[in-house]
C-alpha cells in the first residue's frame, strides 16, 4: 500500500480516474490500489486478461500484433493500458504484461515486463528486468505501476 | 495461497478454467489463483468491476437489479459469476460484491458480502458476514470464494 495511497489522494486532488488492464499481475494492481480506504472515488476497475485471446476481446489489443509479436512487447501493454482507460471510462489506463516466471514464456526471459499508461496526453511505456521469484516480479511490476501513474500525476 | 493451490491443481486435473467478476476485492481473487505457478492453464482472467456501473457494462449485471436494490446483493453475485464465465469463456465463474468497509454502503454493514458461483451444472450463492478492517474483510473473501470453488470441483 505504501505507493498505492499517494497516487489515490494525488487522483482525489485533481478529481480523476484509473483502470488498469493486467496480465502477469492478474488484478493486483487494482486489489492494491482499493487497500487505500476511499478509493473507490478514483478507481473505475480494470481487466485481468491473463489468457492471450482476452487481451484481444476484453481490452482490444490488436489480435495480429498479439499473433506477431506474442503478448509480451512494449505495444501490447500500450494497447492495454488504452484498452483500460477507454472501456472502463477512466482517465487514466494502466496496461501490464510480462512473464512473472519461474519459465520462460514464448522465448522471453522471466522478470521482463512492459508497463503502459494511456492518459489525457497520450501514452508511456516503460520496460523492466526485474530480479527475483514469481512473487517478487509481480510486486515489483505493482510498485513500478503505481510509480509511472505518481510520476505523471505530480 | 494456500487455498489456492488445491483448486488449481484440481482444475488442471479436470481439464476446466475459472474466471471472476470481483467488486470489494478488485483483483484479488485472481491474482490469488495466479499466485500458483502453471495457474495460466486454468485461469481465463476476469473483470474488476469497482465502479457500479462497470458491474452492468463490464458483466452483463442487470441495471434494473442494481438501481433496485444497490450493488450488495445476493443476486448481483450471481449474476457477476455467470457474467464473468461466460464474457472470459470460463467453465466457472466467481463473483464476489460485498462492504469492506470501513464505512457501510447503501446501508449495508462492513463485512457483509455476496458469493456467487456459475458453473456447468447452475449457480450457487452465499452470504458471509465477516468481522475484522477492511483488509480482513477482503482477504476473508478471497479464501471463501475459492473454497466455494473447491467445494464444487470435488
Amino acid at each position: 500500500m505504501t505507493s498505492a495511497r499517494p497516487v489515490v489522494a494525488a487522483l482525489v486532488r485533481l478529481g480523476q480516474t484509473v483502470a488498469a488492464a493486467e496480465s502477469l499481475t492478474a488484478g493486483l494492481v487494482t486489489a492494491t490500489l482499493t487497500e487505500v480506504p476511499g478509493s473507490s472515488a478514483v478507481v473505475r476497475g480494470g481487466l485481468v486478461v491473463y489468457a492471450t485471446d482476452l487481451k484481444a476481446k476484453l481490452a482490444g489489443v490488436d489480435p495480429a500484433l498479439l499473433a506477431a509479436h506474442g503478448a509480451v512487447h512494449p505495444e501490447v501493454a500500450a494497447q492495454l493500458a488504452e484498452g483500460a482507460r477507454e472501456r472502463c471510462g477512466a482517465d487514466w489506463g494502466l496496461g501490464l504484461t510480462g512473464v512473472a516466471g519461474p519459465a520462460p514464456q514464448d522465448g522471453v526471459d522471466p522478470g521482463t515486463v512492459h508497463i503502459g499508461l494511456a492518459g489525457p496526453a497520450g501514452r508511456d511505456v516503460r520496460t523492466h528486468w526485474f530480479e527475483g521469484d514469481r512473487a517478487a516480479v509481480r510486486r515489483a511490476a505493482v510498485t513500478a505501476a503505481l510509480d509511472l501513474l505518481g510520476e505523471h500525476l505530480t
